[in-house]
């Protein structure tokens, strides 16, 4: 089934959304947020997924014409947010960017990120300044139900009640120096944005695979499309991912964990999904990076598909660098 | 004023409590929770302070004796923990006893840690594995209410609503492992531990100076005295500390800022508020360290104190280490 956020306060009111994403209906009877569903997903998720069989089948009452843009982030705040860095190729590329020797790790890499705001899939994102090397991070994400610490791969994988795509907006300037400190990204790390819509695995179809997202996650800045990368390539997959982060934690229902900045071996065909990578790549064939930061005024839009088919799996993300408000 | 939150459902329920720990009153018809209060505070702040008035003057209505074992954590779940490690003679001791360069930082200290929950005074604490190094640090923290992007100190020392004490256990066997690969602590640092009582920093009198909380904190091993350490030592205040936290975020109303394990230069005297931090010292004074990590069973006890006066000012904390519950 596909889950989306209408906006509406704090938390959204939860809609369940046509598999073509063409209509949507209110789910308020089953639970009146999607935080509200998740902690509640084994009683909430099988009604859920009634309503979307109506709603496919032309039978649900309610029904109106999806506009994406009434959608906030799925869970526009988060009791916790996981971010890993699975993509093999993109940690390889990043050491040689800042020029590191390569992280020497016996588990998954992840990191703790401020989880209390999910900024909307057309928010315009505000930062300080321009100067802090504002980069984006296309990623693809998990969204745990509620999981024991000290779970197995197994009931990790069950723990896994959906699928989402977010952009982990980076401030780089910041993220140099923290790295450093070994206490990991604070000030690098503002808030993300995300895409509108969330999906069950079997959504995916033959794209879901080992716990892995297939689809090939297409980011644009401006006219240009900045990276084409398939999603497959992760080190782990999500269950894995899960079993790391309740190794010493139990995990709340609607944990998200981010796969880091999806990367593909074959970078130089498919382009790269932030501009650091990009950065790194150019450096190696060129010595120096040609490629600036993000400028204010500028438009990143992420999108992720199947082959041969042009309807974004979880909507479209497109979002304006910004001035802070005040 | 002096708050806590009484144990019911996920978020507790709002307590006034009275200036000597004996009585308390609900504050239900102000704010349901201690969360809701913070997301209203300037509209709160002043009923909950008019409340408390009448509590310690024996005008209010609905009064009732504070068992401190009905307590819950104050904010038994919150959107957001940054920890700081703001004491440097704590930074120096474990530089050396993890045989590190001492962190080179321009900036203050901080990481983002689990938010999820917080464990109750006198809540067993589950650990997965006695092998990970288990152990304790006595910290005081505030909350703060709204804080924009970008605040000056003027703006986030307004933005500090209360003061508080938690324990935030560690395992030291991922903490060294996992500085090392920069991304911060995850699996070192499950849930902490919260003292019960909340209060306003007037209330800690002359004991609240340069935003730094003066009292004393101990910290007991069963019935051992670990360490009897004095909070005002911090190398910057928690009005700094917020300023950092939100230089390239907002900060939600009820973000908890810690202060880092307690320590003071005067260790030899004072003892440690960390058993890891001892061990450096018995490193740095013998060769190899002694004292072992926590085990199964043991007890942890703190309470911070004024000179002269044996009312914990934070309520009393007493924890065991206890195997998971599966």
């Amino acid at each position: 089934m596909k889950l989306a956020s209408k906006r509406q306060g704090r938390d959204g009111a939860l809609l369940v959304v046509s598999r073509d994403l063409a209509n949507a209906v209110a789910a308020a009877q089953i639970a009146p947020t999607l935080q509200a569903a998740l902690d509640d997903w084994p009683r909430a998720a099988p009604a859920l997924a009634g309503l979307y069989e109506e709603l496919n089948a032309g039978t649900a009452r309610g029904v109106f014409a999806l506009d994406q843009a009434d959608l906030d982030a799925p869970l526009p705040r988060a009791w916790q947010w996981l971010d890993g860095s699975a993509y093999p190729q993109h940690a390889a590329l990043m050491a040689k960017a800042f020029n590191r020797p390569p992280i020497e790790h016996e588990f998954p890499l992840m990191y703790q990120g401020m989880s209390h705001r999910f900024l909307g899939p057309r928010d315009p994102v505000p930062f300080m300044s321009e100067a802090d090397g504002i980069d984006f991070e296309g990623e693809f994400a998990g969204i745990t139900g509620a999981v024991p610490m000290g779970a197995d791969r197994q009931r990790a994988a069950n723990g896994s009640a959906l699928v989402m795509q977010l952009n982990d907006w980076c401030l780089r300037r910041f993220a140099a120096l923290e790295v450093r400190t070994g206490f990991g990204w604070l000030l690098a790390k503002p808030a993300c944005s995300a895409a509108p819509i969330v999906v069950t695995p079997d959504e995916l179809g033959p794209l879901w695979r080992d716990h892995r997202v297939g689809a090939t996650l297409e980011v644009r800045r401006g006219e240009e499309v900045f990276g084409r990368v398939p999603g497959g390539e992760m080190g782990c997959g999500f269950d894995e991912l899960v079993v790391h982060a309740a190794r010493t934690r139990e995990l709340c229902a609607g944990t998200i964990i981010g796969s880091g900045t999806v990367s593909s071996a074959r970078y130089a065909e498919t382009g790269s999904c932030c501009i650091s990578e990009r950065q790194a790549i150019e450096m190696i064939a060129e010595v120096s990076a040609r490629t600036s930061y993000l400028h204010y005024g500028e438009r990143v839009r992420m999108a992720a598909f199947a082959p041969q088919d042009r309807t974004p799996l979880f909507g479209a993300m497109d979002n304006l660098v910004a001035r802070p408000a005040n």
